[in-house]
């Protein structure tokens, strides 16, 4: 195997088509918003991206059959514009990696003429949340003022640490290459994989790029980690009497 | 020396060969396995291949003499087919050796015609065991039916985290190659060195490949590693009033 | 993106410019002093240095927009020689890239004539400082008399450890390039983010090059420093009864 | 600079030369032995090796200025037959890089047409000792009898995590370049820098290759070890009421 190895399974026509990555993350908010995307609507695997960046690992799905570590992009036909998703099960295991893996994504992006690039991902908080606003950040200053309209809060210093991995770089790295970029982050308590920041990520989504999707399994998957959450409230305050959100560990 | 260094000892002739592969990993199940099937049969050294993905180290044998961390593959010749043995003391000491060393490993075994592998391995189940199950994982679904009617288990969600390493890469890269894999992973508790495992997946590759070899040098090492362990539950209880096998800590 | 990129942003004539560095390091002191000179003086952007070798990520500013990492170099026209100021939110994320990086340092130093190299940084003390020595270090015993002259300390054994990162590689790698380097290290605790010891090492920095800078906003920050450390002592006096300097934690 | 960069600083005519090989290590035993070496015979600095693989960093010298991390061969002219001799202040900082440093020391010594390599290092006994035995391995049985014979001992699984780092791969490459190597290991607590080791180690050499050494200076350190160590353990038995050697930290 070559150190990056794309295969192409299909190559549709695609329409005027966005990229928007999924891949694991704070609160895995990205991975499960893409995820849902590719249950609810009807998609074609159109590459997966092999490297010896992403861990030496095969996956086992419930056949017994493995698959090899590996990221994926499927095209999702929409009635305004398509999507390009990127998803998959790891990020890069080094920073080279990062960097190598992201410039393949982005060819993989180019090939099909896509101009806009949508990262998903969460934005830690800290403490467990009812309302979830979606942080976001962005490669052109109009492209900010866009997504300002479509209810996206940038604020000063946030996120303080700036944006790592493949959704950071999918801005550095496309920037340089053309594309115009934004990082949506949905505010997550960090301590447990949260579907209801996914889906504030992805109602930014449908109201920029024009569709709608349907929630309902989101919700229920919401309403599971809820259960786990309250839980592990009461075992904690059965235990220490006095239970705080900072005591729950990242579960998912 | 070159990254990766196939050093030929030798090129028999053989008759239908797989693979088997029983590398350093839980429980040394692997590595037990094809030990053991080293000593019971004979055997000659045809590979020995070398790279800086090893760990920069050489063994000294009893006569004080040093051999450089290497990884050996050995021909067996058995009745039906043939084994190529795949054995060592070391796993790639990075990510991306991994992929450059299985894939070397699979150079060989094209070499030599082979057209299936088996990674022969162990899955942790926390617990000491009384029976041994064998887990498989393989990367077609016809070969996980034969693998099935052979006595070996296919569970939803087991390895949970999938499968690491060269036996991994084994199946993900090799199934890329053309070739058909397997990994065989017997059950350990993963707190010691474990020839009863070793031996239920040697049962299950006897069964599939048509040998036979006689296990009482590893039934000996097995009460061995039963006193070993009976010792430290002995201990465990004096110490504590009450042993769980968790206290078990891993030794060999 | 290859492995460094250097782009070129401006190409001023310079007048037998010094190359004067300050990436994050202990307490911060060249950084916060290179930032200080490019507050205070006229400058202007003439590279970015990109790299697969810095962390893979970008920062986000006040506007939303952001910035893949990079190291920035700004010339700095004085009356009597100018500056190229290297600059930037990170060092490398790996050995090789230290030294990759600082050769593409010097490749742009050596572009613009470059001839001698001023690194600057802090050396930990372990303890809260009253006055601020500036230790040195050279390429060139003449040089470091020179930098005597000027009120430089040398001391036998310090720093203790050498001199590591971007600043050690720059005299390191520049001497064997045919440049005369220092490197200015500013005594600091090293707990805290230290603009006096930043100050202490541009005041040397103004009597060796023959500039003067305005420290008035360095020195407001040191005063807010000042009031953080002092809190941070009352806080640990409280909770302790008796606190020392050990006990502050590295904060900026 | 380049991955390596083998500086070539003299090329005088040798006798019979052989590699010995002092870098870091257990005990610093190979480095204290070949710097007494160094300080008690004349020798001429002949290369010095750079690599981006050495950690980066500047050492300073007592008058202030820098040298890059790199490792020196120095010629050491006896009655008998001549010495190369390998040191430095590093070890590579990367697995890789041990492999690729090696090979360049190897690379030095075909140049002088070296046959036989020494490396010199520590075992650790893990208690502090009265009496040194120097162990060792060698690449070649023939190579083993001969050191026996000068009271080398070779003991079945010691080391028994076998050697690690240059001086494990001067043998393991070494002998796969048609060399013949040894490894002597003074043994060593393990926890003190031991100048009592390295002599140990030296005598065996002094044998070997037919020179001799005045240990007077080597004898003085040891003793300023012994104090240390003897002040410890006062220490020690003042705080625990009985102080075991296994409480002594390693100190240099």
């Amino acid at each position: 195997m070559d150190e990056l190895d794309i295969e192409a399974v299909a190559d549709p026509d695609l329409q005027d088509p966005v990229l928007v990555e999924g891949l694991p993350g704070v609160g895995h908010v990205g991975k499960l918003a893409v995820e849902h995307l590719l249950e609810e609507k009807e998609s074609e695997l159109v590459r997966r991206v092999y490297s010896e960046h992403f861990p030496p690992q095969v996956s086992v799905a419930d056949d017994g059959t493995t698959e090899l570590a590996c990221a994926e992009i499927h095209a999702v036909e929409l009635d305004d514009r398509d999507l390009l998703v990127l998803t998959g099960d790891h990020q890069a295991s080094d920073n080279t990696g990062h960097y190598r893996l992201t410039d393949a994504f982005l060819d993989v992006a180019a090939e099909f003429d896509v101009e806009t690039v949508y990262a998903l991902g969460g934005v830690p908080t800290g403490e467990l949340m009812d309302e979830y606003d979606v942080l976001g950040a962005a490669t052109h200053e109009e492209f900010a003022e866009e997504l300002r309209d479509a209810g996206v809060e940038f604020r000063e210093d946030e996120p303080a640490g700036g944006i790592v991995g493949t959704s950071g770089l999918l801005l550095g790295l496309g920037e340089r290459r053309g594309f115009r970029a934004t990082c949506l982050m949905g505010e997550t308590s960090g301590y447990l994989v949260d579907p209801k920041s996914a889906r504030a990520v992805l109602e930014v989504l449908e109201d920029v790029l024009g569709f709608e999707v349907n929630f309902d399994s989101l919700e229920e998957r919401a309403d599971d980690m809820e259960d786990v959450a309250n839980k592990i409230q009461e075992m904690e305050n059965q235990q220490s009497g006095m239970a705080t959100d900072e005591n729950l560990r990242y579960i998912g």
